[in-house]
């Protein structure tokens, strides 16, 4: 299904969850198990390295797959297949494979693993909307632009800002997942009722070697039906892909051509050539889509019964790499999208211009209410307010009154229409967000 | 991602949307454009002839999902390579292909082509549901068994009315998904813009001949960024995969060993020889979980943007193929479930009886109570009710006293504790339910 | 919390769902129950009447809702409370109450009633709906605009069409949510474990006059785990809604400033005089949006154990009552938003020509490619496209050239950046999707 | 509404998102708003005094909930009635009321000193699960029972572990809620763009006071449209309610008539005097699956335009208070669950005993296997489950074998159906995971 998945995946995301990726995770945990158990004297130290010697050219990806619907998870058909290698080459090896576990240790460690690997690859994606986010934050320090609350003008702010907000909010949601991946990076090691009973009194030591070995942190118990972890990872791809989203939803609006204050590089049309469609905003929206629904999915199958569920579990492989590889896929789009950023700052101070001032209602409403009271303020704003929908000049029509006119200062009335003089925090907002580190 | 995504898949669904499907698809559509304008005279003849005969084998589609993402669409680069493959072969021809057309006429109309073989994949597995039901609901249409509400024993049913009622359950919802499908069975043709004008006052003619080649409903119009007849066919296998996955929970819940009413082949453990697992049951409910949190992405990307959105539309591809293909796949294990699914009446009557006739207290109660008055009534049944915990006859318990003995019949007295005599209309029920016709 | 709700619930909505609504309801089919059993004659007349004689007044909802939750369902304190007013008045009828029913029986078809008061109010706001949206669309089937996908500019279309589309999507959705109301307007009665046991064999006559009592279906058999019916009407709420969500999009998008070609009447800003914000399609969003989740929500819960579910059914209320007075609360927006629309013709036709011709690309491109190739087309094209970027006209620059000029006709020559003539079929689709009956 | 939500619903949480308390924790934002302004010189120190006084009876929250649809929030029909309310004692300082300060501003802030008194009270329900599931983990600490994967029985485990397990997941999402509500527990106040513009060079100062006097963090900028932290949040509530659905479902698993090994207080049923319900469960669990729903809805909703958004933002209260609510009901359920269940270990060690020492088949093949090789232990173990699922002893019919005899050793012989000496770490993981505080 490539063609159907193209545009919620991505290259730089496929290597993680890649048949051969898990194929060599679940390896790995069997190899790791081996020797660990081997150095805990659970079992030989030949059998293990018999059993650390099988390559994962042994394996058949697609076989394994169409015999796993048959006992509800591939850790069975991949077990057998490790089995017959190891026997093949060293019989007497084959009684300590996959020794003392269970099929959702090696499945549930294995996701783990390919997870860091999922991880490593949104980080460098993260790295670089990080680096464009604050290179156009600051760039952009002092380009003005029209605020925009409810799709209508509002006062201005500056795109420097815009995008550390962006950046803040992406930063924080990165961070968190970042959290998320640590504390999902956890060994699952517990057997089959989860007490690691078949390896009597060497249980613990085992694991202590095997999460040493596969660079895992121990935790304090298995955790086959307690899926909290994982839930917190894909929450935090859910919340880091809904600040994608976010940016990605600006920046498309930003590049209709009715407000042209910035533009993607974008992608062409099948029938118009004049088209320039926001085609990496509309891939970021489209991939972090998905998260939404993949979390619930996740979440509403946590309550797995007993030590081990009935389909909860067993659903949660493709919803984990499906929300893993659909927020990396969103991040390299949004990666593409504002790297490529073109932004026109003189649009942006023409978009206020347009507003003839109407934009700085606020602002005389502020300055003339507590002179005026509130009533005759609100009076006289409305008035330019509307002289501004003709297209004359809010601040002339403003000041024609002579009661608005006194109760401003020289300042105020020199400067209504001026958008750098009504930029608050802006500048100190951007700094806080980018951390004043640029 | 095979192994990821083996549980949630199935061999039976794996060809609707497959590369190859969808590819195939596409082409149908853009020789039938061509056939269709050729015979409307927009095109000439020639060249839709050199367009339909462009074999499946010119495209590659690795390629053509890599460069899906810079378009936010695999047409684009589908129809160069196809317009590449005609020019070749026809220069002059390459003007004609994909002629009035606009990408999303192609991505959609081939989604539609793609569901209906889908569609023809879960009937057949339906089919198979239906058989099975209808057999073990007519074998057992007299082996009572426990009711059981809240997962607590209740007055007896029958395991024939059982799977009449899922039976009952599946086949109304397979109406709704039929009639689902049907309503997406729609060309998509509009042009950029969604009125055809490029084909002059041809467009509707080009538009019927096209929908009668392809064997699709022509609708009232384009329906670009409409998308309620795709929501309401995901929705459809939503509620479907939701009969399944309750039907498969049932049988996993009978199949506990202190239950044991019930059976399904099941598989078995890496580690425990004794196991016998509900597996097939656990890729059912596995498989048919996805299906809430798809229905919620569709629904949630309804809001596409004017003509066509950014990001909404674009998403849709995947969240389709995937509900489908997870429908099939919870039906495809279901089927193999109840086709191979053993019934053991004799547990199901012991599991009555331990109740040592306390499941019978409402029926002493509405005997009792009308006689002896409601409080009474209550009395003496709690009465009973406790010493059927304590493993005493709930019926001698109750008929020690003189009150309650007088109050009942003879045939009341002889059968408190017979199942059989307390079934209502469980036979007619049943029969309603199977329509009869087995 | 009414305030934390406001925004999501509807006045128009606000009855149907009530305590009041719901209580009425339950009292309804007790009364209900009580007379067909007399007149099945398996209760006397004269317990019959004294059930059908209590009154709404005698119940207390907030008492009733705080037992709720120590019972999982609040059916237990409403008959106990039944139950004390009858023996109040008629201790003997005491015993009559909800007599051979259980629990679900109550809750499940005085949902079912509620709904119907739900429907009707969702119908009236679709007419109103349905009305203005063909009032626009007939005043403005000539009104041109731009077509718009991805955000960017592509060829006309006219308002008219574009109103159509959404009354097309609105109607066939709402045509879809009537058929899921009547699916689901259903008896529900079962007695303790679906068999209607209690009632001998009298229980089939009892439903039948049940059901014709309170003007529901009799269904094949009761319903009590098979949540099939009512996870479709769910989903058509989700269908519609999103239908909804769709139209109100596209309204605040054309309400921007920089638009302006179409705006709703309103709200007003806390601060900012200046301010008419999008407020009515705000409501419709954010109502709309619950729909997605409250789907999910719902198709989770259908896999309910056996003949009544731990969990599942329990929040089924709350999830229905929700989904449906947000559809409403939606629809009630809409009606507000397209009864009060003020579009702006001149806009749009402004908007058009603010492209320079660009957008008319296509259509050159359709005209040109098959006389001079599609490649030395392109080269053509994409040099009108420049010009037309740097403000000069398209066609201007298009047709500078010879080669283009020759290759077109003196008509298209002419007509090359009108509108007018380049609508294709968007009347015709304008009057097939308001089925010609404006 | 109360009906229909009260399963969903909880006294203990009532308190924190009604209208009383939201129209407090605006009136509290106002007036802490006036005070710190008035602080830093920018509005009057006797408007602030007249802001600061206004009673919270001065609002009739019917009333503005009725209002805030107009305007899609209820912040401006609230400032209304607060301007009105200080204009008729102090005319002058109505000019003040939320001054500087833009809808969202206080609509946010109020939110999250809501939640602050929600999280007291899931808080202290949480503590109330923790201390009931510490005694029961300890009390039981040698209670073996069966393990149960896939439904099916397993070799042993102790329910003091399976209590810590519960207490584990509950434990980790418990604190990553903390977190996540510490992270809320910010400042909304950025003004109409969020600039805080009006306030001239003050706007930093006024917000350190405004921070300070809610005991809210400053955040780094705000937050209008960057809704992460909520996101987490609401996140965090999925968490911790699925660890508590798992909790319950196993639970009313556990109380199963056939299985008996634990049972919750439960509550009654409408008609069958023996019913004892799991309604603690169902109640838990039904409030619980409102939250995947809840966090899709929240999640979708963060692609919120420009400076604030249309639709995603407006359906917010609803979705945070909602989701809050529903994770406390849940909490508050499992509380009574956990507080009242009664273990029968008799009955769990009677489990055991029914498999005959089949569950002990896997103890057997790690013992058997190193010694004769797979595919011998294979074929024993396959004929001693067999003798088991015929009612015999497993141990007696794989040490009727010589060769199996010979294996083992005298202690593996004496307690191959011993559940005490096949615990492994059970007691190990118990204490790591209650912390060994008991």
């Amino acid at each position: 299904m490539a063609l159907f998945d193209a545009i919620v995946t991505s290259p730089d995301m496929d290597e993680a969850f890649s048949d051969a990726a898990i194929l060599s995770a679940m390896l790995r945990f069997e190899a790791a198990l081996a020797l660990a158990e081997a150095r805990a004297r659970v079992i030989p130290g030949a059998a293990a390295d018999a059993i650390a010697a099988v390559s994962p050219a042994a394996f058949d990806s697609e076989a394994i797959a169409r015999k796993a619907r048959a006992s509800a998870t591939p850790a069975i058909a991949f077990v057998e297949t490790l089995t017959a290698a190891v026997a093949s080459a060293h019989p007497s090896a084959a009684a300590y494979v996959h020794y003392g576990a269970t099929s959702q240790d090696v499945t549930d460690t294995a996701l783990v693993l390919c997870l860091r690997r999922a991880q490593n690859a949104i980080d460098a994606l993260h790295a670089r909307i990080d680096g464009a986010l604050r290179r156009l934050s600051k760039a952009h320090a002092s380009s003005v632009m029209l605020g925009r609350t409810l799709l209508q003008p509002a006062p201005p702010t500056t795109f420097g800002l815009k995008a550390a907000g962006w950046l803040g909010s992406l930063s924080r949601s990165h961070q968190g997942l970042t959290e998320a991946f640590a504390r999902s990076s956890v060994l699952q090691f517990g057997g089959a009722s989860g007490t690691l009973a078949a390896l009597h009194d060497r249980g613990l030591e085992v694991a202590q070697y095997l999460s040493r070995e596969l660079d895992l942190t121990l935790p304090d118990a298995p955790w086959h039906a307690h899926r909290d972890r994982l839930a917190f990872l894909v929450s935090a791809c859910g919340v880091y892909a809904g600040a994608i989203g976010k940016a990605a939803r600006d920046i498309a609006l930003l590049m209709q051509a009715e407000v042209a204050e910035a533009s993607e590089p974008g992608g062409t049309s099948s029938t118009m050539p004049h088209k320039r469609n926001p085609a990496g905003c509309a891939v970021a929206l489209a991939a972090a889509s998905r998260l939404p629904g993949l979390v619930a999915t996740f979440l509403a199958g946590m309550a797995q019964e007993h030590e081990r569920g009935v389909g909860g579990g067993q659903a949660e492989w493709a919803t984990v790499a499906t929300a893993v590889v659909a927020t990396g896929s969103a991040a390299s789009a949004l990666a593409g999208v504002v790297e490529g950023l073109r932004v026109d700052p003189e649009r942006m101070r023409q978009a206020i211009a347009e507003s003839h001032g109407a934009v700085f209602s606020e602002r005389a409403m502020m300055r003339l209410a507590p002179v005026l009271g509130r009533d005759v303020a609100a009076r006289l704003v409305a008035g330019a307010v509307a002289a501004a929908a003709r297209g004359e000049s809010f601040a002339s029509a403003l000041l024609a009154d002579p009661e608005a006119a006194a109760a401003l200062t020289d300042h105020d009335r020199a400067t209504l229409e001026s958008p750098e003089t009504y930029l608050g925090l802006a500048e100190q907002f951007r700094r806080r967000l980018t951390g004043g580190l640029e």
